[in-house]
């Protein structure tokens, strides 16, 4: 009975040992994150593929854009996405810091900082600087994917000159 | 020896039950951030105790004000929150949605709507409505503090007419 005896107390170990959170690398997931957003941002400048650049959203998505109506779920964030690419002159790209994670690894926040540009009325490019928050929810496939994604706008120059 | 081996099973099974997520009322957890949410808005509303309505935000947190500079780190925020209060004819308030959470219920994000106010150069107050994402840590102390804050405009009136 000693063997039997000895697996159950191996069993009731292995078993305490497996609780709480789950294995979860925070700075590989932080490089993940950042470098799936990076690509992101790639795609974003391109400019040409709609559904490639909504892909990064969830479905259930929300998009609080400065100055414009909220985007909820995934097709209202591609007519925002094809809307924005459609502007003249529109050109985004944007750089994001490391994540920080829930304790399971499975929800993060991420803060990036845009640089947009559009066309004035005379062509001149507008630069339009934001600074975004987006928090990001790892789906049950383990592909993380963005939920929320607003930005604003910093102090005007006139205003930092004050 | 055969409740010796018993108690080893039990053990084994108990410690197996008690793996996964920890326990987690999703809707109790959901009320308990939103009464804190409102009792936040009204300190903040009431215009008065800074430190009271500074004490919602982690010492880490971040708040990035539509238009403003961040503020980084609780002193930041302190000073953000008392030249607020000073602004002529300053008035806020805000509602906000029912958060989501991470699986592990330690970090939630919600959406919200800002009412704020503000005396114009005649004394006529101006609105200055907001939209507004929140992200909450639910400390060791069992505590849920904000920890990034971020708001933006909605569409100009003009513009939604457009």
């Amino acid at each position: 009975m000693a063997h039997l005896r000895f697996f159950y107390v191996v069993l009731a170990i292995a078993a305490v040992a497996g609780c709480g959170p789950a294995p979860f690398d925070r700075v590989a997931e932080q490089q993940k994150l950042l470098q799936l957003d990076t690509e992101w941002a790639d795609v974003a400048s391109a400019g040409k593929d709609v559904d490639k650049a909504a892909s990064y959203w969830a479905d259930d998505a929300v998009v609080i854009p400065q100055g414009q109506p909220v985007a909820q779920g995934k097709a209202a964030i591609r007519a925002f996405v094809a809307s924005s690419f459609a502007i003249p002159g529109f050109h985004i790209h944007w750089k994001s810091e490391p994540p920080e994670f829930s304790p399971d690894g499975k929800l993060a926040y991420m803060r990036g900082a845009n640089d947009m540009t559009v066309s004035g009325p005379d062509g001149t490019p507008i630069k339009l600087p934001g600074r975004a928050l987006t928090v990001w929810r790892k789906d049950a496939d383990g592909q993380w994917r963005c939920i929320a994604d607003i930005w604003n706008d910093p102090p005007r120059p006139a205003d930092a000159a004050k």
